[in-house]
């Protein structure tokens, strides 16, 4: 790849920025799928090779981004919780300003740009400026997750359906609807909740799931830094603090998890976790 | 593609079946996606282009099928809703005498096998037959037809969260968790709900969500024969029945399908179907 420009200022002014022409550049908003840069769709590695830009945020590997089109410009515009980043606002008009200058630009997004992607508000914002977009979907983490753990979705022995929802903390406070997510024969999985992990799981065993719920939390899953830890829902929160997991983490609840121990391939280290 | 053998029958000889060898081979339970072969992902793209043998259903296209290995051996194992196919014991069946024969093997499912794939079970027969087994994950059909409708699942003004679940009749009934269903900031996901249509809707008004949610059903979503549907719940019923949409289909529920005027790209033919 060409150049990696953090902190991008799209008010500046660049001596590589392309002269405006007529012909306005279109705008890929691309899911880059969990982590495994073979997850990739053929789509998604099709348009990342053929990319004049490239625009994209921390869940995005340097393995992934090196498919890129090696004179593609590429622009990091951050969004890990806590650290510096560009704000949504001028991430929309980065990529107005790119297309706007006659790019075919690549937004690559983790996981799938319409789950936990905000997708839509960056589509709406760039078709109100008159600029072309297409989504590509990408597989989703916990798609991606499940297939590399051993934990799946659906099962008609132990879930007929399954549940996305997020846990990113707003001013401290967590206000899932508990009730949705203590249905029976249901998976519950939970976007950015590592943080919240342990006010999730009391208030799921407050809303009636029982606390020998098997449950796990799965971080940098479908990597090669994936560690997948186990445990009943009311012992989660300990055990994850042991093993001293990090973000990026999925939060996976329900009697599903139970299937691991035979299906996931020895990739866990819950037994590491729980004598740590 | 070398042959399809439809109806295969794995009790009979087959002069072809190569003779058992001392390693076992392997069972990849791959993910095809929701139609579109370019939604493959990279992986399962190589796989089945060094496949020996590939055991597919209905729900796959011809196009993805023409990238398997031109050796491999193709066998169709059906699975269409009524129509004749093979039943799961003896797919497992199947795959196991594959993988014994010393073929490496790829199960090509629509969609995420771990996803309404059955693939859980699939694996567990596989593990227990001492047959070594590797699941791939795909873009499951709510993901990449969200993408190409323009329907985001989730959406910070719209869904905090979506629930994926399945209509599927199993004795004319419909045994839905409807109280799940109709959760406020929530989008619903159905698969193979078709059939079951007009009682989806009925019975999702009578447990609280209100007649006029913006709902949709997408017949073949991501291929060329993609038709999108959309009206109130209240109304979808009649409106699908009118533009005689046919299976595969998805159902979609929820505020956030209201941004497929904004964000659909014309693909839609809802007004064709309003006056059809």
């Amino acid at each position: 790849m060409s150049k990696h420009i953090g902190g991008f200022d799209p008010s500046g002014e660049d001596p590589d920025k392309p002269a405006a022409c007529g012909r306005p550049g279109k705008v890929y908003l691309v899911g880059a799928g969990p982590g495994d840069p073979e997850l990739l769709t053929l789509k998604a590695a099709r348009l990342l090779s053929k990319a004049q830009a490239v625009v994209y945020d921390h869940l995005v590997g340097e393995e992934i981004l090196n498919l890129a089109n090696p004179a593609a410009r590429m622009i990091y515009v951050g969004k890990e919780a806590g650290y510096h980043s560009l704000p949504q606002d001028r991430i929309n008009g980065l990529l107005v300003d790119l297309a706007r200058s006659g790019l075919e630009v690549v937004r690559l997004k983790g996981g799938d740009p319409f789950m936990f992607g905000r997708g839509g508000e960056e589509m709406e914002e760039l078709l109100e400026s008159g600029i072309e977009c297409e989504v590509v979907s990408g597989i989703t983490a916990a798609c991606g997750i499940s297939a590399c753990t051993g934990i799946p979705l659906t099962h008609r022995d132990h879930a007929r359906s399954v549940i996305f929802t997020t846990g990113h903390l707003k001013d401290d406070t967590v206000n899932l609807d508990w009730p949705a997510l203590v249905r029976p024969n249901q998976t519950v999985v939970i976007y950015m909740g590592l943080g919240a992990l342990d006010i999730i799981c009391r208030q799921l065993v407050v809303h009636g799931l029982p606390g020998d719920t098997p449950a796990a939390v799965v971080h940098a899953g479908t990597t090669n830094r994936q560690v997948t830890v186990t445990d009943r829902l009311d012992q989660l929160s300990a055990t994850v603090k042991r093993a001293q997991l990090k973000s990026p983490a999925l939060i996976v609840i329900g009697s599903v998890v139970s299937l691991h121990a035979l299906l996931g391939n020895g990739t866990s280290v819950e037994e590491l976790a729980l004598t740590g």
